[in-house]
């Protein structure tokens, strides 16, 4: 295997090596004072990434899509009613875990490509009398497409119908790389894994929740063991887990936490806009488009480029990853083949997506686009140079 | 925190270098061809390990945990029976996660320190000519005793009863460790983790399916995302997981059997048992008893000594940590501060068996116990001296 | 610090990951047959990277300019006689060390930018008819210039007179990445580190010696004690050094001995030459030249870029490190301000030359050079794209 | 290779992780701003653990083999006079280092197992009124007897004879581990390497010169080019060297020097003092002696182990390599055979050293001495159950 260039897939993100070294750590007693000294101020740090005060932080050895099975078992009931935008691969598949654990689901059905239609939560939301609609569920950014929502339009939307369900964010894609308002906002649930913003490994699901979700569990009647909240809480208060932590993850964790929190949230959202609008220019240097509708929708964490009709869009990814030994990802779902996607969160430099520009721009000229080589990086270098570069600086 | 002396807890085990670099592993694509170079390799490795020509191997970011969850939520629908022991605390706690998702249980209350009562199941399968019970679970290895079960018994129990029950095994402190055999033993579900003998960090939940357990999956009815075997099976095909896997995990995971295999499985066994043996020679020299009440019964992986009435075995595990360093493991359930537990699995040699046994004397005889310094160390070298040094050599 | 960007200085290189886990070694025994496994093994490898069937390979925990001393201390006394040119900062030191060690120095002073004068050594050698000079010098790669020098010229200009000098070349910044030949070229002493083509952190100096040069050193009596390579040999036939060796960097010796082996030497400096015919086409696009004069000279480990007159070479380098977090190399010498340096040799990509040569551009338009961005990267890519690929992977 | 047992011989040291993640440090240009934040605080952390106001601190890539050359070429020219005592194999490699360099050596024969006489060196110095001895060598630790030696009496000894010459202090197993006095004992020049007290691995000579010694190289004619402190003095000027520095050696050296400091530097005297006593008393219980002759000369680093005559001590550390995969020390030069020894200097706690004293306890058995199974064990568990453990911690 080939490790020396970066990747550019929208996360496992390139790794800072003191991240790397922060989880390779030797066996601890994970039921000691020690483990105590690693759990508590990670879930501190993840707390104040999540702009709140008071959400209830639990990380379980699993990914973001075990965070979704934390936020739904631990809150709802067989048949509760659930209402949810399907606008990507991501939302689909919570839609689908919702209906696998069989509860009751409202879908708006939107376009991949646009965002969380906050209006039409609006309007069923106000509708709904009755209030069986116990959870609004929202994906913060859908990596599938690279669409970033508007969590505080559907903040907006549940307070103008007066409606007391709850709000569940994934914000697996955006969490410690764009803003994220748990408090503000209202939110919950929100749900990430270690392997995004956070730059870690894949191996833990990161969630937080709000008093109000916390009620909820003790009513909730979905089955749950692995993923019980309560065993967890029991857990905490013992410097422990009700099972084996994964403790170099935890410990890569706290690391992660006290850098973005030493450079700065802001600092931290400005860096991966700054990374993204060099990618957007050459996206627009090469003629292309992205999947992302509008300029409000772009994400700072993705980019899901559109490839002119009758190009398979797949093939892009494919050849870098033969030819050139370089990462991107492939469209999903019903943008498969539509788009190839460049991912730009976590430890990421304006100098590494110079890199995968050209890349990219290789491989587009290889299979016979009309691109011109160089076009796209130049576009970049323009912006990077006038930009201000805050550029994340490893611990050693 | 000190890293510089072993671990004798039942796992997390130490770790081998070259198996803390392996999982030490920059980001790669996880649906990138690179991947399946790992996944396949691994899954066939463990799927020796289990002894097994058949068994379908999945392997989750979870934890044993998890494992247990896998199996019962693939296999069966709400209401559905079950058969178990309890006689110890990790039985205790399966159970209590089938009794959470809605299955009736049959339970064979054992006192803590036996086995598995074979002649039991043999009875209750006998008895239930409706065939309602659909598993049987049974701990291979109490980690909270020390008391190894006798497994090809309870297959036995079933044979003779011609009952069709499927028989679940947790292996978590046994497989990779200890003789276990998936085929010849009938086991349809095999439940192990990664921290134990496969000397990995915690983060794994490593499972094995036989075709009938398969075959269960397709009518089971508890809800499962998170641990669909169907998903898998499906992401497997493609080189990859419905999810973000564990990729630097995996790759220890695939470098953990190729050394377990290349030593030899029976060579892994015997060289536990001689580390084990010396353990117990020293117990004996202190005039202590194990937990595991007779010889057949004791484990390979995992010590728990009885400390004399009225004495707090909790209190040589707070001091062993806190002056000395060392990490043993405390009493669990019903054992609590009567027993404290010496790990010997996994990274293991008979030095650093000697510098525990070593500590554990200091601190009896700090707390006033009646314990000659020394005395456990000489008869665990007088043992160790004469018997066959196998020794687990590190790749680079 | 930020580790994210590679490096382009001409050594020492960005490390392959198995490179830096193998020097990462645990504290093993080194005067037991553990360390002779590393040893034999690691000096078997450079002799025939080395491409040599008979010399004898020493290794100190030093560096290059250590190597140069090994050369000069166990071959020659007080008053011996030198041949060497002086076309670059490297040639120079070498030249100053003999000075200090009190031997007589014939030096031909060359532009820097081309390389040994072969037929000036040639004249001097026919005309010392006496035999005074005792060794030739030779730089094959003058790293501060970029000029690869022709070897083979040197060795017939010593057979055309008929002269029984020994030849001692500086392989430094060649062997590994460039074609050496030792035993072709009838070399007596090929020096070199660990930071170059082999990879590794510095910390080693390399040096093979032919036959005639260890007959040599029976009667050198310049003093020596840490560089002596009499009780190197000795300590050698008891798998052990005179010394503590640098065991972890010996190991990381041996493996990049065997890396480089298994891709083949031919393809290492088809490789090396790709990557830097890119480069090269890069600095063609800009409009700028080589320090190297002619195409013959270029060479494929390090590009001396000459900026325009009147501006200050090493305000790109010191711009690259500040703005962009990306090492060049400075110019030395003579050409301090002149040149910036670009490394390619070592662990380096397409894709990653590609974000170097991107970051020269946005550098050098900062700084007001008529240059137009993407327009080298652009003419890189046009080259890689066009040209096999020959990657070199990790192992894992 | 087996890396799970600790090593017990005298350097290099087992390492502690966080030093070890410390010196795996990616390539940075070492001639880079970055490179002095390590070098300068490095230099000043050696100073203080010189427990010197003034000396100049040089560290070299090399061992301290090459401390020694760079003490004798940057002072001495041919032919002055140096005394010396010779009373292990380190004072004798270090006369001879002297002898090769053409200098006039004054050796004072010691028995192997006494430390430096110093009232032998006064009476020599005192009868030196032409003041031609301009170098007083001294080992202040002798690690093949495991002896120290008296500095500060050989300090007296020079003023007592109001004696002008310089006194080096080879500190190489003594310094960062004992009480070390570089101002208070007018020590000229000390060496020592990287990989004893700092724990780090070889490839360090670390010296530390007065501004008297400072002042002699301004003389001094060996001749010189590696070891030139003037060329190092000119590069740490630039943030630099004369040549690449060995950087993740650097930056471990920096944070070896940070946690011994944070430690502080009595503990960690007063730590290995703890170690080395409970070695001993096992030593004791064994009937057995150590080469030092004396208490006031016990090494704090090191125990050389005098076996009984006829016995051959080697065997203990060929068997304790082969059968038990444990490294101790061998006998060198007048006591090859007759001694075996124990390094306990560096990363050791007392649950590592009682693994070690087990392991020889089994070997003296298994061959045959009339040796107590655990008796060695017992009487250092005694000690350390009752002495203040003053535990090194590690940064994780």
């Amino acid at each position: 295997m080939s490790f020396q260039n970066p990747v550019f897939i929208p996360g496992p993100t390139n790794m800072p090596e003191a991240i790397r070294k922060a989880c390779d750590m030797p066996t601890i007693d994970h039921r000691s004072p020690l483990f105590g000294q690693i759990l508590h101020p990670a879930r501190a740090g993840v707390q104040k990434i999540l702009k709140s005060d008071t959400a209830e932080v639990f990380i379980f050895p699993s990914t973001g899509t075990g965070g979704w099975e934390t936020a739904l078992t631990n809150t709802l009931s067989p048949g509760d009613t659930v209402l949810a935008a399907r606008n990507g691969m991501f939302s689909h598949r919570w839609i689908d875990m919702c209906q696998r654990h069989g509860l009751d689901m409202q879908i708006v059905e939107t376009p991949w490509g646009q965002g969380i239609p906050a209006d039409r939560y609006a309007e069923i939301l106000k509708a709904d009398t009755a209030h069986k609609i116990k959870v609004v569920l929202a994906t913060h950014n859908e990596t599938a497409t690279g669409v970033k929502s508007d969590i505080a339009a559907v903040r907006k939307a549940l307070d103008a119908a007066g409606h007391p369900a709850m709000l569940f964010v994934d914000g697996v894609s955006s969490i410690g790389s764009m803003d994220f308002r748990f408090d503000e906002w209202g939110v919950d649930v929100a749900v990430t894994g270690s392997q995004k913003g956070f730059m870690l490994p894949a191996g833990l699901a990161i969630v937080g929740f709000s008093q109000k979700a916390l009620a909820a569990s003790k009513t909730a009647k979905l089955p749950r063991t692995f993923f019980d909240i309560a065993d967890m809480t029991k857990g905490y208060a013992a410097n422990a887990y009700p099972y084996t932590p994964a403790v170099g993850l935890m410990n890569g964790l706290l690391l992660a936490t006290e850098m973005l929190l030493k450079e700065g949230l802001e600092n931290v959202f400005t860096r991966h806009n700054r990374i993204a609008s060099g990618v957007r220019a050459a996206v627009d240097a090469w003629g292309l488009e992205l999947c992302a509708e509008t300029p409000d929708l772009y994400s700072d964490t993705v980019s899901a480029v559109k490839t002119p009709d009758g190009f398979n869009a797949t093939d892009i990814v494919t050849l870098a990853a033969e030819k050139y030994g370089v990462a991107f990802g492939v469209g999903l779902g019903e943008v498969a083949g539509k788009v190839f996607r460049i991912g730009h969160l976590g430890s990421m430099t304006d100098v590494m997506a110079l890199s995968g520009i050209a890349t990219a721009e290789m491989c587009m000229v290889d299979l016979g686009l009309d691109i011109q080589l160089g076009s796209g990086v130049a576009a970049a270098q323009e912006y990077y140079r006038g930009s201000t570069g805050l550029k994340m600086r490893d611990a050693a």
